[in-house]
């Protein structure tokens, strides 16, 4: 009998919207093609010597415990190095207890969303927001309400407007440098916030894996330091260290470990034992802030050189996000333009960029594009830049003098 | 406002059920007990030298691509080796395109159900299955239905009335010394329940982590080569290699692999980059064959030396399988024996094990024990089967007195 797989596939799956990023990989990789669509790190900035030097002693000094079987919540000196660092630099006081390590914050997302979500649940985010956070919490079929974002963070009135009118119980939010849009939230803004958690008992899922790649401006402690009862907060390695480890942490009230610790071992028993014990020997046995200094000169660079050449090639009706730190830029598109028509013409010019309809659960963000500086040198981004200003000049032109006829 | 944590938990996360061997982990670790409760692997066979000799040559010649986010479906090479070696061992004619990287078995199991299962779906299994497997599926709340395992296999006739009364669209089992059981497929039974997958259309989750341990006997091929239509195939470097590097596969018809493709995007982007190129290293620069051997060599003494012992130790009423590779023993008490009666005096004795209950979706097994012989010494393994001996002869005793009196 011929095998119909299609009726064969859930519901949760069916739910999970596709990645624009993933899809277009293909022509991402054409070698003459300039991206600004994807979220890679500076890989000039990947610490491939010292990584070669941890593994070497581990191998030497603990392959056998390495290559075994590992507790689900993680190797416990490497969790007591996430403790340490940011009781210290934020003033929090986690222990172990508090940590899970995951593969990646990606991994965090669904953890906390087998954790959180039943069908049909209401979930408020930000307007717009991660996209494979819509991924990870659509293959639970939550009900998402988004939120606006505005230049200093969360609309706060909105989220009240929002709690009260769908008795929503969790909150997902990257209040640093913020993908897709680069923002970062106010000082007061996460003041009040932590203030409404308590008040409407509300969590919040306080997404963080951009924090250490601050730029410019002063470092903010996060929503967490603010309200530890109220937040689960998610770190990742990715962008400190390198994404190819795929390991990242989640720190979460007590109570809720047992449950998380269920669900990690059902979903893959434990992170990567060799992978982990890496990490930490590399953490050890070098100066994290060389090497973080190292990273946030290179982002900074090619973030000033994407803001230089968006000013210069873009035509000035298009609003842009400057961010403090991360990966991104949010540009905004005059009205009547459209994004994903851009895409096609941007394609055929040998440059790619996300359209801003991903970010969005309901049908907008058509004049939005998102840019990503990290993972291109300064004369790929003043050329990608100066490519995509010609074509959007173009298109606009078009949509003025048609509206101008229309009118 | 105190956050009430235990009413936010998802209906999924409370439907999954808790671990004994995670639970009595720290029982386990006392330096001074006889385990016989885990899985894991023999340490002494760990490629740890080897390892190393690939990382090194990783981080020299492909830092930066091995430290960068890579595709979901895997890295490349690997595929392609997975495929070479099966498709000339058992004369499949699968290729990469059929071939989904995961973190371990483990994570396989979790995206099977993330694929397949609705809440209140049917689900069929072997009786007694693998407990991994039970959690990884309750996550997405299916009905279980499990069929009993005969010495040569699952039971068709049971399986077949299984179908027809709750129309199941679904089988999930283990034909290679199965975990807990021990018990191998015969080739009769793989022959014909091949048939039955295609009579009445069921789509076969066939988990086959210890496929490569077969220390005596003759090598079997997979159900997948005789139904690759209706076959997932799930395979695993945990024990041919190491279970610390979190690396295992799925191997699925073509037209599943955009859906798996789309929910492994969503859980965690795809699977460790670092250690699927280590292991590629390893697999290209040493003989897989020479390592196997020595693993099977090992394996086959330490379940030879149990064997032996509990001939020796053992009451005559226990009977008990002999597996033909694999990691597991599965003995039954005799009636009126409770092996969870006997899990206390065990670890007072400084020995365990797990009880049977832990296989069953409903309340059975009360008269089995899981006994694991990869993981110790063979003098661990005759003391401990010795001390076990001990209390079940005690137990047997008391337990057969009173029937007596009672008679």
């Amino acid at each position: 009998m011929e095998v119909n797989y299609k009726s064969l596939i859930s519901k949760n799956c069916k739910n999970i919207p596709t990645s624009f990023v993933r899809e277009i990989l293909a022509v991402c990789e054409q070698p003459d093609m300039i991206s600004f669509a994807g979220g890679l790190p500076n890989p000039t900035c990947f610490p491939a010597e010292q990584m070669k030097q941890a593994f070497i002693q581990i191998m030497e000094n603990e392959g056998a415990e390495t290559l075994q079987y590992a507790g689900s919540q993680g190797y416990l000196p490497l969790r007591q190095w996430i403790c340490d660092r940011y009781n210290s630099k934020y003033g929090l006081s986690i222990s172990p207890e508090n940590i899970l390590i995951t593969n990646g914050s990606q991994q965090a997302l669904d953890l906390i969303g087998k954790l959180l979500i039943n069908p049909g649940d209401p979930l408020m985010m930000e307007k717009p927001s991660y996209l494979g956070a819509i991924q990870a919490f659509s293959a639970y079929r939550p009900e998402f309400h988004q939120i606006t974002l505005n230049s200093d963070g969360l609309d706060l009135n909105e989220l009240e407007d929002t709690i009260l009118k769908t008795e929503s119980q969790v909150l997902y939010g990257i209040p640093n440098f913020q993908n897709p849009t680069g923002i970062t939230y106010s000082a007061e803004t996460r003041e009040n916030l932590a203030i409404l958690l308590d008040w409407h008992n509300i969590l919040f899922v306080e997404d963080d894996p951009y924090g250490e790649i601050r730029f410019e401006g002063k470092f903010q402690a996060p929503v967490f330091a603010l309200n530890p009862d109220h937040t689960i907060w998610c770190g990742s390695f990715s962008k400190m260290i390198s994404p190819g480890l795929r390991t990242g942490w989640i720190c979460v009230p007590k109570e809720l470990m047992p449950y998380l610790l269920r669900i990690k071992q059902a979903t893959d028993l434990h992170t990567n034992n060799v992978v982990q014990r890496i990490i930490y020997r590399f953490l050890t046995d070098n100066n994290l802030e060389d090497h973080l200094c190292k990273v946030r000169l290179a982002y900074k660079a090619q973030k000033d050189c994407m803001i230089e050449s968006i000013r210069k090639h873009f035509p000035e009706e298009i609003s842009y996000t400057n961010p403090e730190g991360g990966m991104f830029i949010w540009a905004t598109l005059p009205e009547s333009m459209n994004s994903e028509a851009l895409i096609q013409k941007a394609i055929q010019e040998k440059v790619v960029f996300v359209p801003g309809k991903s970010f969005f659960t309901a049908d907008e963000g058509q004049r939005n594009m998102r840019l990503n500086y990290s993972n291109s040198s300064e004369e790929m981004i003043e050329e990608g830049i100066k490519r995509l200003g010609t074509i959007i000049k173009k298109a606009h032109k078009k949509t003025s003098i048609r509206a101008s006829m229309a009118g």
